[in-house]
């Protein structure tokens, strides 16, 4: 995601009262990179407390206050609203998050996108909803949907910037096979000396055995050098 | 998800400090429907809050405590810490939280599975991280990596849970060709009654209009409601 395109978002807090919640919203904005925090007709005290917390940072100083949620999303051209509910008798669609995150994506580089979090005790209001233009929700159990406001925030922020496909790992250097090969002989060695076995029939399964152990390159060559020290110490092979 | 996949996961949380973060992070199980907390050398006091708080379900009471890791992931078939450093020195692989929910939702099935979260203040120390198979990271910003625990188990338990591929809305019932064929012949006579118009060259420019308004069966059917009324009160077309 590029700076700018975050920058178009604008998380709104309708109706806060825990000093706890809005520093945990602001925290998770910070975390995957959203600045502009607003709040509607926060809890005064709250809003106070949490802007005085020690780790407050420039989210919460930079965050603006509106009275009326009307004018806070005025210049949103998308306004989706967070819910619990599974279903709604209103008239709005309601999205998963995993789609919601998609069409949210789409819309952020040609316009500001206001996404709404309700109280932590009453969720958004029918009259919240009617600003919004959809609505979406966190795949939550049936049984217990109603998330944590501050967990809530760093779940649809952090699906708004998760990628799309899973990212390839970084490639990690396996070990040659070369040494792999070595590391197998050494083994072998190792076990006939020991007594272990004595069929050369055997050094096959002792192969893919080693190769099973999906070896990065630098721990086969600690791998090596293990088994170099417990051949010198088992001393030459029995004839 | 299947209720049995997610009853292999073990969420375990290193000598957290905080009863709300113990909560919080119970709370966001309870959400995803995972059930299974461990406790390793938890503040005694954050512990017992954390089970004495006034929601504090099913989870907390049944969260097991142990006095060190060994003990809490020898059952754990696989064991993954999460960290918010985006480099270690440690020769683990460290995955993103897209990739590396991948691999935990195909482990599932077949073995338990540990998630370790460290502490607040210090995260996972590199005698926790011994006992990992691999790392992973919620990609949240370099210069502000670090993550509330509560937000962070909600986050990587989403990851979990979450559909894979964005999955397809409900389906809407739109508005049938009939109805906004209607709906355009009417606010034709509407327009041309009231003078807007009269050149009947331009009802193609309105059933595009119409087209565009994308209606659903419900709200077709308002609109051609209000146009009949409209058409009433306007009354019959000039001649």
């Amino acid at each position: 995601m590029t700076p700018e395109f975050a920058d178009n978002l604008r998380v709104v807090l309708v109706s806060p009262r825990n000093p706890l919640n809005i520093g945990a919203a602001a925290r998770a904005m910070s975390n995957f990179g959203f600045t502009h925090l607003r709040l509607v007709n926060p809890y005064e005290v709250a809003f106070r407390e949490a802007r005085s917390a020690v780790r407050a940072g420039a989210i919460l100083t930079g965050a603006v206050e509106y009275k009326t949620l009307a004018e806070t999303v005025a210049d949103c051209s998308l306004v989706v609203g967070t819910t619990a509910a599974t279903k709604r008798e209103l008239n709005h669609p309601l999205r998963r998050l995993e789609y919601a995150g998609k069409l949210i994506r789409k819309a952020l580089p040609t316009g500001r996108v206001a996404l709404l979090f309700g109280s932590e005790k009453f969720g958004l209001g029918n009259e919240d909803l009617a600003y919004c233009h959809w609505l979406m929700r966190i795949p939550t159990r049936e049984e217990h949907g109603s998330m944590n406001l501050g967990q809530s925030v760093a779940v649809c922020l952090y699906e708004l910037i998760r990628a799309s496909k899973a990212p390839t790992p970084e490639p990690r250097k396996r070990a040659p096979s070369e040494d792999l090969e070595r590391l197998t002989e050494l083994l072998h060695q190792a076990l006939e000396v020991s007594g272990y076995m004595h069929a050369s029939s055997t050094e096959t399964k002792i192969r893919r055995l080693v190769r099973r152990l999906d070896l990065n390159a630098h721990d086969a060559e600690i791998w090596l050098g293990m088994l170099r020290q417990i051949l010198w110490k088992l001393g030459p092979p029995r004839s």
